[in-house]
C-alpha cells in the first residue's frame, strides 16, 4: 500500500522537475517562485488519493495532480492583486515582488500549463477531464466574483455566502478528487460521489476556517484570532449574525462595524460575545459536522475494499480535525 | 463557393449566440461587451477560409473559430489592464468601463471559454488541437512579456523585435490558420505550410502598421500619422533607427527621444527626416514584402485547387494592400 507520505513525494518531484518555461524570466520566474512556496498540497494528494483508491498505477495521476496544484495557485496568484494581498504563505506576494502586471500575465501562463499538464491523461479521457475542468474554472471565478461583491453589501444571505464558498474553493476540491477517479478509470458513479464528497467537505473546511479564526485556540491557530473581526471580513459567522440579530444587539453590532477607530481587542470580544449571544458558534458547528458528515457519507458509499479506502478516510480525517 | 462574407456571416451569428455564461453579471458582462466591439474578426475568418479549403462543411470549425477571436479578446483585455490604456475601437476599456479586477477575473474566464470552444473538434482532433493551442498562447504571453521588457530597453536588436512580434502577434495568426486545416482533416504537411504562412503574414502586417503609423496616407489612415514616435513606441523604424544611426544623426535622434516638452508636429517631421536619411523606409518595404512573399509563397504550395483557393489569397491580398 502507497502511504500519503509516499503520494507527497513524488508529487513533489514532479512539481520540482517542471520549470514551467525558460524565457523571458520575468514570466516564468514568478511561477517556480509561487509554487516553492510550498502549501499542504492538499488538492493534489486528493487526486493521488482518489487514484490510488482505484489504481496501483497512480503514478498516472502525477501530472493531472500537478495541473490541479497549478491552478489552484494561478488562481492564488490573480486574487492576490485583487485583494491588494502583500503576503502569501508569510512572504510577498508576486505583484509585490515583482509588480501587478507581472502578476497577470504570469498567472495567464500558469493557467495555460495546467491545461498542458491535463493533457497528460489517457486519449479516451481527454475531452471528459477537460470539459469538467472548464466547468470548474469557470466556477471558481465565479466565486471570485460572487466574494468580491460581497464586500460591499450588507445583505448577504446565508444561502448566498455558502453558494459562494461552493464556487470559490469547494469545487476545486470536489474536481481534485473526481479526477483522480477518472484518471484512474472509476466508473460514473464512482467520480460523482468523489466530487460530491470533495464539495462538501470543502464547504466543511471553509466553514471551519471561519470557525477557528474567532474560536480557536489561540496557541494552536498559528495567526491572530479574531483577525476577521478585526477586517470586518464577511464570514459565515458574521452573515449569520447580521441574519440572527434584532433590535439593540443589532444596533450594537453595526456601531462596531461602522467604527474606524476601535481597540482591536475590545472589539473581537464583544463581537465574538455578540456570536454567543446568538449561538453563532454552535449553530456553525452543526453545519460544519453536517458537510463533513455529507462528504464521509459519499466516500463511505464509494465501492472499493476497505483497507484500499483507509489512507484517504484517515488523510481526511486528519483535516477535519486540524486546529490551524 | 462560399464566399468570405457568408463566412463572416455566419461568424458574427456563432458569436452572438453565445453569452458566455449568466451569474454574476459583473463577469460576464464584460466578455460580452469586447466580444461586441467587433474588429475586423481576421482571426476567426482566417480560420473559416483555411477549413473551406479542404471541406465543404466549413460549419464544424465556427466554434474552434470563435474560440481564436475569444482568446484574442482575452489577450486585449489583459493587455489593455498593463498598458493603461483607456480606449479600445474607440470605445472605453472594460478596466475603465468597470474596473481592472473585473478586467483580470473576466479575462481569466474568457481564457477558459477559448478551451470550452475548442473542445467541439472532433474527439481524434482534441489532443493536437489543444496542444498546438497551449503552445500558441504561451508564446503569445511571452511575447507581451518581451514587449513590456522592452519599453524600458534603447537596445533591442531588429532581431529581438521581430522575434517578440512573431509571438505576440504572429503565431496566433498562424494558429488560426492552422487550426482551420486540422478541424478539416488536411496532412501535416498542408498545416505547417498554413502555420507557417500565418506567421509570416503576421510578422509583415505588424511592420505595415509600422510602417503606416509614419508614412500613412493622413487622408486614408483613420488615426494620427506619428502617434508611435510622439509616443516613442519602440516600433521596427525606430529600432533600425537607433542600430543604424551614428554620431550627430543619432545625437539628434537621442535628444528628440529624452524630450518632454516639445511640438507634436516638429517632432514628427524631425524623426521621419532623420529615418529618411537612414533609408529606414526603404528597408522597411523590402522587409514587409519578404515576409508577405513567404506567406504566399507557403499558401502557393498548398495542393488545392486553384479556384477553391482563390478566396482566401484574394483575402489575404486584401489585408496586404490595406492602407488603415
Amino acid at each position: 500500500m502507497t502511504t500519503p507520505d509516499q503520494l507527497l513525494q513524488a508529487l513533489q518531484t514532479e512539481i520540482e522537475q517542471n520549470n514551467y518555461g525558460d524565457q523571458p524570466a520575468e514570466l516564468y520566474e514568478p511561477i517556480r517562485y509561487i509554487m516553492s512556496l510550498s502549501g499542504k498540497r492538499l488538492r493534489p494528494l486528493m487526486t493521488l488519493m482518489a487514484a490510488a483508491l482505484y489504481t496501483d498505477d497512480w503514478q498516472k495521476a502525477l501530472k493531472p495532480a500537478h495541473a490541479v496544484e497549478v491552478f489552484h495557485n494561478f488562481t492564488l496568484m490573480h486574487d492576490d492583486i485583487m485583494d491588494c494581498a502583500p503576503l502569501r504563505r508569510g512572504q510577498p506576494t508576486v505583484h509585490e515582488k515583482w509588480n501587478a502586471n507581472i502578476a497577470i500575465l504570469s498567472g495567464d501562463v500558469m493557467l495555460v500549463r495546467a491545461y498542458d499538464l491535463l493533457l497528460d491523461v489517457e486519449g479516451n479521457h481527454i475531452k471528459r477531464v477537460l470539459t469538467r475542468f472548464n466547468d470548474t474554472a469557470a466556477a471558481v471565478c465565479e466565486g471570485q466574483q460572487l466574494d468580491m461583491n460581497f464586500e460591499t453589501r450588507w445583505d448577504v444571505t446565508e444561502a448566498e455566502y455558502l453558494n459562494m464558498i461552493r464556487l470559490k474553493t469547494s469545487v476545486l476540491l470536489g474536481f481534485a478528487l473526481e479526477l483522480g477517479g477518472i484518471v484512474a478509470g472509476a466508473d460514473k458513479e464512482a467520480t460523482t460521489l468523489l466530487y460530491q464528497a470533495g464539495v462538501s467537505m470543502g464547504i466543511g473546511f471553509q466553514l471551519k476556517d471561519d470557525l477557528l479564526d474567532v474560536y480557536g485556540d489561540p496557541a494552536r491557530f498559528g495567526k491572530q484570532v479574531g483577525g476577521d473581526i478585526i477586517a470586518n471580513k464577511k464570514t459565515f459567522l458574521l452573515i449569520e449574525a447580521l441574519e440572527r440579530a434584532k433590535g439593540l444587539t443589532r444596533k450594537q453590532l453595526d456601531d462596531w462595524l461602522d467604527e474606524k477607530d476601535f481597540d482591536k481587542e475590545e472589539k473581537v470580544k464583544t463581537v465574538t460575545d455578540i456570536y454567543d449571544s446568538l449561538k453563532i458558534r454552535t449553530f456553525t458547528e452543526q453545519k460544519i459536522t453536517e458537510h463533513f458528515d455529507q462528504g464521509f457519507d459519499c466516500l463511505e458509499r464509494l465501492k472499493v475494499d476497505p483497507t484500499r479506502k483507509k489512507p484517504l478516510l484517515s488523510f481526511v480525517h486528519q483535516l477535519v480535525e486540524r486546529e490551524n
